[in-house]
Order: structure tokens, then sequence, then C-alpha cells
């Protein structure tokens, strides 16, 4: 069975371990800080390639940034790794083949092939993290655009200019529904500048034990409208209602099967309550919405796969 | 050469004429007005295809609506034709084969084949009009989506429900960027109810010709915003900046090659301005914007290039 050497570089964390074409993770996950520089970052990317790069017949990348459609190389970074990271020569970092794709998009091909949206010929997938990264399959393939770079969520929830994205431009979606936007969704309402997201799912959560009783007739959503006045539930509900307002647009221009919540934030977010919601006023088609289920590596799974040429 | 009728279905007129596999139209083009019930506009369709049908390989029709996969029926009308036409059995109006396809998906495939977006793998497509439609090409490929409805452009703009769409949710694209939304916008910001959309562009005319001899070193839009002030300019601006901030989000989503503007409303937008703006904020590559070159039955000539199989 061949297997790839899958690296997984992102803002602050680089993984790596060793992916079958099954999608099964043969090997340790191994896990160290992404280094500051440029130059640092080759050297470990180098390090990891030479240690394993003989066990296996591919080498796959999933990295932040957006990747070109030659699967080579980053067109531009995300504003959280070192500047000159677009430079990075992946494919000189071995000589065995080198495959290199956007970390969300690999994430979608894992739930593609083997997780959520398994057997869907269209689905979009959001990574809610401290940023929101965007896979988007349409005809079970991923959708890359003209250069690369489709699926970046940065539509805008407002137009006249409330919140600043990472991005430099104002009220994309990615500001509201990240674990960031839930942070300053929360700063906003509760008047706390240094409340943090734990804060917040801390709140929320004692208001769920609080109301568990109702379990087997409410829904979570239904639940903390029921349960203590708090500000944090709020604000938690309006960043859940953010996430809604985006996955309606995405539903009526893409028609996609299912749209697929993945990453660190995700787990929090009730995935009926936006269905349901969503369905009531999209003009497309029923559209399911679904908590990802292929695991935290899907990143580094979703890259071997494609580089491994499974699931096309 | 192959030959198709061509029928375009709205919700208030119905077009038809013919149309060769190279694009041209080579037969008169008739018009009538829509019929208000199902069995008044399948009486027309039907006397339309017994007239032509001998002299044509296969008939197709652009229609108001989402429609399936197959491209043989309507999933769901627009609201401004009879509430039966979903119903309407396309293929067996004529011995000969039937093609149906929606009208901004024609138009999109007709500027795709021999219009502003020809030579471009990705484009997203515009008709504004009295509403607004949409038609996305992904890899020279229309994108369907798993029903056929995939294009829908109801992302919102807000998401504090300020304005009720024809669709019966809030704050959609469509509800801003249309030739209504136009009126709509111009309505609030002059506090004149009955303003009409034909007021806007007087007024929006008279200062382009005000500013004249600026034209050889100013924009367009940057004419209107030195000229008099003028709340139906304002409103114009306004509008014109709804449309920005739609394509920026689709801009980020697909990364297409162009962005291309359609219908009636099309050609008093500033593309240039729309253009510079959108690729200050994106976080893809570079995009052009343009004016739709296709022509006025883009609609017609698309679903006949379809139908044809032409461009494929």
């Amino acid at each position: 069975m061949k297997k790839a050497l899958a690296i997984d570089v992102g803002g602050t964390k680089i993984y790596n371990t060793i992916v079958d074409e099954s999608g099964n993770i043969v090997a340790d996950v191994e896990k160290r800080a992404t280094p500051k520089t440029f130059e640092e970052i080759r050297t470990v990317l180098k390090e990891i390639v030479q240690k394993y790069e003989n066990e296996v017949d591919v080498i796959a990348f999933a990295t932040a940034g957006a990747v070109n459609n030659e699967n080579t190389g980053v067109l531009g970074s995300t504003g959280n790794i070192a500047s000159g990271y677009p430079n990075m020569d992946f494919v000189n970092l071995s000589a065995k083949r080198v495959f290199v794709e956007n970390d969300a998009n690999a994430a979608a091909w894992a739930e593609h092939v083997l997780g959520a949206s398994k057997g869907c010929a269209h689905s979009v997938m959001l990574t809610l993290g401290t940023g929101v990264g965007g896979g988007i399959i349409v005809d079970n393939k991923l959708l890359k655009g003209k250069s690369g770079a489709a699926g970046e969520m940065h539509f805008k929830l407002y137009r006249d200019k409330r919140r600043k994205c990472t991005c430099g431009a104002y009220d994309c979606f990615e500001a509201y529904a990240s674990g960031t936007g839930l942070r300053l969704t929360a700063a906003e309402i509760t008047n706390v500048p240094n409340v943090t997201t734990y804060d917040v799912i801390a709140e929320v959560n004692a208001v769920l034990e609080q109301t568990k009783a109702l379990e087997d007739t409410h829904t979570k959503t239904e639940r903390l409208q029921k349960g203590i006045l708090s500000k944090y539930v709020e604000a938690f509900l309006r960043w859940q209602d953010d996430i809604l307002i985006g996955c309606i647009g995405l539903a009526d221009l893409f028609d996609s099967d299912v749209i697929v919540l993945s990453g660190s934030m995700a787990e929090f977010v009730d995935v009926d309550y936006i269905e349901k919601e969503l369905n009531k006023e999209i003009v497309t088609t029923y559209t399911k919405v679904r908590q990802a289920s292929a695991g935290n590596y899907s990143g580094m799974i979703g890259a071997a796969l494609l580089a491994l040429g499974v699931g096309n």
C-alpha cells in the first residue's frame, strides 16, 4: 500500500506523520512550534523530509496560504507565518515527488473521501479556528479557480465598515465567524475588552448544564435561549448566527449537498440549528449541515490522499 | 450548420428566434408578453415550437427559475411568473430534442463562448435587471450544484434585517444590486417613495454631462463624486458600491478570471471603478470586471450553444 509523508505547516504549529492510501495514520504524529523565520521553517521541513522520505512514495504538504494550481508552492501567506514563506521551494525539499495543497482544501478533501461529505459530489467545508478557512468541492473536484486561491471566506457580513479583518479589509465573514470573531463579538457585547473565547465557552457550557433537563425535547440552541440571561451566551448566539448567515449565502451559491464545519471552534456550533434555519431561507434545494468527522489531522490526511491520487 | 430554435421565457416577456452553432441569430427575434397563467404560457410555447421545429435540430429554452441537472425542467420559479410554471413539461412540447437552462446560466455560457469571458476557464456573470441572476463557470463548465440551482445571488449584505427580498428573506444581494434595489435605495435616501430608476439614471446622466470636461482625466465615478450634490447620485453610488461589495465576496470565493456584468442595469455601472476597488480588497489574485458583450439576446444564444453542445 502506498504511503505519503504528510506535513501540516500552520502559523503556530508544524505537524508530521505518515498516511497510507486508505487515509490511515500509520506513524506517530510529531508536533513542534512553527519557527519565526523563513530559514528556520525551511530547516525544520528539510529535517522532517530527510528523516522519513525513504519510507514513503510522496511528500504531501498541507499548508497555510493559497497554493497554486500546479500544487508546487504558496501564492500568498495568511499573514500569521513568516513573510518570506511564499518563496518556499517545496519541490526541492526532497528527491521524491512533492505535493502541496492549502490546509483547508486538504481537510475538505479528507471529509470528501472518508468524512462528513463522503459520497457528496458538492460540498463546502468551513474550518472555524483562529481564522476561517474554506475548502469547496464542485462535482467531486476541489474548486481552485484561475490561480488556486478559490474558497477564501472574505465575503462581507456588513457593508458599513464595523470590524477590521486580518486581511486588511472590513467585515469579512472570517472576522465574525472565527474564534477571534467570537472573542471580539463577546468584547463588544459584554464591554469586557479582555474577555476570552474560553470565558464564553465556559459560560455556554454552564448554561447547557443548567438546562440539561430540557435535553430530550429542546435543541442546544433552544436551551441556551431559555437559560439565564447572559451577555456571554448572547455573544455566542450572535456568533452562531453569523456562521448561519454565511452558510445561507454559500448554500445558494453552490447548491452543495452538505456544508461541513471543521476546526477547533466547530464542536461548539449547533449544526442542527444551522441546518434548520438555513433551509428556511435558501432558494436552492435542501442542504445538510454537519460536523466534520475526518478527525483532528484531516489536513494531513487530505493532503496525503490528494498526493496519492485517492478520490479523484 | 446545425441550428436551434431558441426561446427565452421571462417573467414579463417571451422571446424566440433561431440561432446557429456559431452563435449567430439567423431569424427575426419575435417578442410577446408573458401570459399570466400556466395554460396560456404553455399554449404560446407550443405555438412557437410548432411553427419553427421543422427548421431546426433542437429546441433550446432559456427560462426564469432554476433548471434541473438533466436540463429538462424547472425546479422552482422566480416568483414573477405563473405559479404552476415549474410543472411545465418542456420535453413534450416538441418531437425534436428539447434542452432547458436557466436564463442567467445560458447568458453566462454565451459570454463564455463568444463574449466578455471568452477564453476564461473561470468566470462569474451577474445579470442586473429587475432582479439579479447569476451564472458561474468553473473550469469551463457551468456550476450547477447538486440539483441544478447553484449561482443564486442571495448571500446577505447585512445581517440585521433591513430590507426584504423577493425570496422572502432579508438583505439578499439581489435586494440591493438589482434595478429594484436601486429604486429602493433611492427612495430611502431621497425620502421620495415613488422615485423611479429612470429618475436616478436621468440625474446621473445629467451630472455626467455637466462634468464632461473632466472625462479625459477622471473616471465616471469620480465625475459623479465631483458633480452637484444630489441624493439621486448618492443613491446611485451606494447601489454601485453594493454591487462592488458582492463582487469582492464572489472574487474571493471563486478566484475567477473575470466578473461579467450583464442585464439592463449593467450599462450604468462603472466597471473600471469596480475592478479597481475590488482588487484593493480581495485576498485572491487579480480579477477583471467587464461589461457583458454577447448582446441583448445572450440568454437565447447561450441556451442554443449549450443545446448544440458548443463550447463544452
